[in-house]
This record gives structure tokens, sequence and C-alpha cells, in this order.
């Protein structure tokens, strides 16, 4: 949920190459609809756990946006008819390839729910495209992750390293304040 | 949110006689969209609680639908740029009147997430309407509750009462179901 | 955590015959204690997942009681300076064997806290044994689980199988609630 | 949960001039449990929520303390045959008087459990007395709030001073991660 004053590239979900099940929306209707309803979101904050389940590292995707590098987690728009789980592991999937393994949680609570309003100052999450809702889950990841599609890299980070000023600084739309929201969570805030 | 095979008259937030801010959909845009996207919504179990925070009772709805009595909790949409807390607010405001002086939760993390289907069976809820993605939370009331607009009755019933199956009964699409993880998630389920 | 009028064996994890660790209480300190303060405890509700980490079944534990057969959960204490992770993987491991290959939850947050009394009617739990404050979590397993010790069986049930009156009537203590409440929140409650 | 060498005045709750329920220990036995079983614990984040239930500020108590002027949380034992509830409303009221008017959340679900090693290191929780469990709670109180015995000052701290480096600082045990661990919770971590 990248921040842009020229509307990013949309994400591969809706991109005109992709075969449309029925129920999905034009990129024209999309617009349209995006600037009169909240969308549902699914976040996932990628991390290696130890056998205790204790969180190790943190898997951030490394893109090139409008205003430079930035760091993003996997993140992206739940469908019509679709389960938030089936969600999660599209979007998964999408952004760390066909063989991260992902442990999609067993209960549907989010740690969090990240409000991304067009307003700057609303909520701590921004977002110029939309108005997003956002259900927020740390996923445990055992198998073998490589960026995919518009992704440069995958860096996997220790929750310090995550929660760092300058990591931190790397994030836009407030996704940086998400991380350190999931680190708390996982008892792993610095 | 009551099942329907004749389309019910839509919540009050979209009805033609109220002013509607920028952003808001005419009836006839929300039923395009509603075939074609999730729609984010909130579910209130509105609760009176003892002194140590423990629930009392449960307050339930009760309406006329199409298919005889049903009762139902504090539930309707979440507008464009409108947060999530303020959405619970003006639904409970909606419902059981203004001086219900509700305790909206200090966070976000709903006790569950519902998702309503428009095809029975995917989940444990059904809205024939619309799939629609709904934020459960559990919100003491410590005013005068009165039943508003089309509900008939507000019924207080003891935890016990709610999850029994004659009250089970009594509801559609999946929100008894919802009343009893409520009930569990608050310490409360027979 | 099986009730008892004569009170049972106790766990395995301070039996006479097991090395017992700097800060471990004898038998006889802990029947004391036992007495006077609350003691630690977690619980663990093993399921089996689907890929999506839908909840397929349920694991229970069949032993034989004083006043018959009953079901029961993976429970137990925790101990002296050991983490609750720690001591959820033990128990595990005691009750299911080496190698049932467990997710234990990243966050320590867990689906609720059982507070079994020795008074029964305080709370939904009751040990005659003790004041226990139990922390539960919801833990996929992935491996292959054996019953150890004084189980006699370990049955899969599915959510609905579990929650079913017959299988609630064969546990003690609050612990069929405990079950109903897990599968209320991985949204599996029938 | 003040760090000491020279172990700092025991909480109110056992001190010698209280009349001392069934099931109390005396201030020589706690201190032989201490060495030898974690103590059931609670922390409540007290809280001044606007209308809408987002959190304005936080209550942090002044302590003068054997390294100087701490701040610290509301927190304190679990007593035997007491309710996780119960100790909540009896600690706040020892600690911010009898009429600061706390909404005690409905579920017992915390929204983390801090886990204070006597051994620094192990978690980010740190108490040189004992293995302490604490289930951490957001508290929200509308009425007046008085420092009462030991501490010096309440005071009242916007979320993003309670999480400044300077604020920070003054905290001991690891409660200023609880402190972001909440603000984090609660959708207002900086």
């Amino acid at each position: 949920m990248t921040a842009s004053a020229e509307m990013p590239p949309p994400p591969d979900d809706w991109r005109p190459d992709n075969p449309r099940p029925a129920g999905w929306l034009t990129p024209e209707d999309l617009a349209v609809v995006r600037a009169q309803l909240p969308l549902v979101y699914v976040d996932a904050v990628p991390v290696r756990v130890d056998e205790s389940g204790d969180v190790v590292s943190v898997g951030l995707l490394l893109r090139m946006g409008p205003r430079g590098l930035t760091r993003s987690l996997v993140s992206g728009r739940v469908l019509y008819h679709e389960r938030i789980r089936d969600a999660l592991l599209r979007h998964i999937e999408k952004d760390l390839g066909p063989v991260a393994l992902p442990q999609v949680p067993t209960s549907p609570q989010p740690f969090t729910v990240a409000e991304y309003f067009p307003t700057p100052g609303i909520t701590a999450y921004h977002d110029p495209r939309q108005h997003a809702v956002s259900l927020a889950y740390v996923v445990p990841v055992t198998g073998d992750c490589r960026p995919q599609q518009d992704a440069l890299d995958l860096d996997w980070l220790t929750p310090e390293e995550a929660c760092s000023e300058d990591v931190q600084s790397e994030f836009v739309g407030g996704q940086g304040v998400l991380v350190k929201q999931a680190m708390g969570w996982v008892g792993r805030l610095p």
C-alpha cells in the first residue's frame, strides 16, 4: 500500500492481463469505488520463528516507489467472495513466491486493524489512493521466500533492526508503525 | 444484517431522505458495488456489566423480518472516511438511541471477524445481499437504551439465555453464533 | 486438570522420580503452596489445520479418572524460570509425544485465561486441588501424536463433534467450555 | 514491580498491619515461595479516553526507588481465590484511590502477558525479586485519580510523551516496553 502522488501501478490482482473472475471490477470501476467506499485489505507481517515460536526475524520487501526505495509488508485487497485466510495466502504467494510455506493463523482475530485514510493524520496509516480497512496478521513462513514482480528484494531483519529509526524511515503510509505493533504483539518490541 | 429473499429496506445510513455527504453511494450504485466487492461492516454486541466488568446481560434487538420475528445485533456499514470507532458509535446510536452511553473499546482489535458470504456454508455467517467483512466488538452500555426505527423491542438476556437453543433459533445469518463467540470471549459461554 | 475427590496423582512434572532442578518444589511443599497461592498454568488445545490455517479437528486426550473416562486438553504448570512458550512445548511433548511438531503461537496473547477455582461456580472452571490461572492457546500440530503416560487415547474430533453435548459431558472442571471458547475464537463454533 | 538491589518494601497487599484473610502468606513464606514458583500478577495501564474510546492520555505513577525517581504502572499480585478482575480493581484502588472509576475490560484476554524473570535478558521484563507472569490490561478510568501510599505523583501523558525516549528511560524492569505495547494495541504507538 505504497503512497504516491502519481497513482502507482495497481497491484497485480486487478491488472488488465489477468483473467478476471466474475465479480472482479475493471480498473475504471475500481477507481470510482475507491472514492466512495472503504476497501477490505489484509496486511501480513512475514516472520521466521524458532522452534518455540519466538520471532527471530521479519521479512520486509524492498520496492522502488515514486519517492525512492521503500520497505513494505505483504498487503493487498480481499476480493469479492474470498475468505480472509485465502486472501492472505494469495498475497503471500504473490509477494513471496509459491514455496514460502506460510502458517496462516487459526483465528480470524487480527493483532490490529490498520485504517488507511486518504487524508493523513486521522490514524497512523495513510493511503492517498483510497480508504482501506486492513486486517493485520503475523504469519510465520518456513519455506523459501523470493521477492516477486515489482519487489527488488526481501530482507530478513531482526525485530530490533525492523524497529530501528533507520529502517522505520524507509516505510511509507504508516507500515513502519504496523511492524512495531506486530513486534509489540509478539513480545519483541525493543 | 437480516437475511431476506426480497432485498430488505436498506439501513438508514443510505436512505434517500438523509443528507448524503460526498463519497456516499446512491442506493443504485451500492447495489452494483455489493455484487462486486466485500463491504466493511461492524457488529456490536451491547452488554450490561457489573462493577468488575463481568457481563451480566446482552442486549438483543427484536425485528420483524420477512420470515417472522428475528433477533439481531447492532450492525451496519463503515462509511467512506469513517473510523471504525465512529461507525460503532453511529450504529449504536441508530439502534439503541442517543443516550445509550456506549463504552467503545480502546483497541481496534475485534474479538472476531465475521465474514458474511452471499453463499451459505462457506463460513458460519450468511447475508444473501452481499459479502460483508464485519469487525465484531463487545460494547458495554451504561445509559438508557431504547429500540429505534424498525426494531420492535430490545431484550436484555443473561448470557445463558442468549446462548440457549430457543433464543439461538431466533437469529438469522449466523448472528447467534456471533453472540456465542462474544460470550466465549468474555468468559461467559455456558 | 482433572477433578477428583481423592487428590489425583500429581502431574509428572513434579513426580518424585524426576530429576528436580533447583527451584522445583517437593510434593509436600507444593501441597502447602497450593492452598495459599494461585498457580500459573497453560492449557493447549491441539488442532489439525488445513493449508489455509482453518481448523479441521481437535485433539482430545482420554484418561481414566476417579469418576470414569474423561476427556482433557494438554494442560500443566509453568515452572519457576520457565517461559510460557517453553511450558507449552514441554506439556505438548509430555502428552502428545516427541514428534507432534507443534506450532507454538508467535504471540503470548492467549485466546482466553481460564481461572480454575477450588470452589465451583465462581468461574466456568473448577479444580478441587488448587487455584490455577491458566493461559489458553490453540496450537496446531503437524506431526505424529501419540498419547503418553496416563492417557489411554487421543481422539481427533471435528469442531462440531468436540462441541456436541455428548463429548462435552465427558469433560470435567470446565475444559469442555474451554474447547468451545477455542472453537469460537478460531471461527468454528457450531 | 520496581527493580531494586535491597528488596523494596513489599506491596501493601501483604504488609504486616493488614488483616490477612485465610490463604494469605506471611512475608517469610512469600519470600520462600518467590524463589520457587512463578507468581500471578496483573499490570494495568490506566488511560483516559475520549467519547469514541480513543486513548487520550496514559496515567503513570512516579515513585522514589532505590535508584531515584521511577515511573510505574498499576501492578500487583493476584491473591489466592481472587479473580483477575477483582485483582485489577483492588490494585487500581490501591494505587489510584477509591474514586478512579475504572472500566475493567469485559474479556479476560489480556493485550499481552509480561513474563518478569529474575534473570535479565530472557524476556523484555525483569524483576530481581521473583518470576512473575503478569496479565496486562488497558483500563480506562473516568473518575478522580490520586496517587496513594508510596507514589509521589500521577502524571497523565499523551501516548507520544509516554513512548518518548525521555519518559521511557524512567521506567525499570521493562514496564516502559509494556506501555509501548499497550499503545500499539490501542493504535496509538507513535
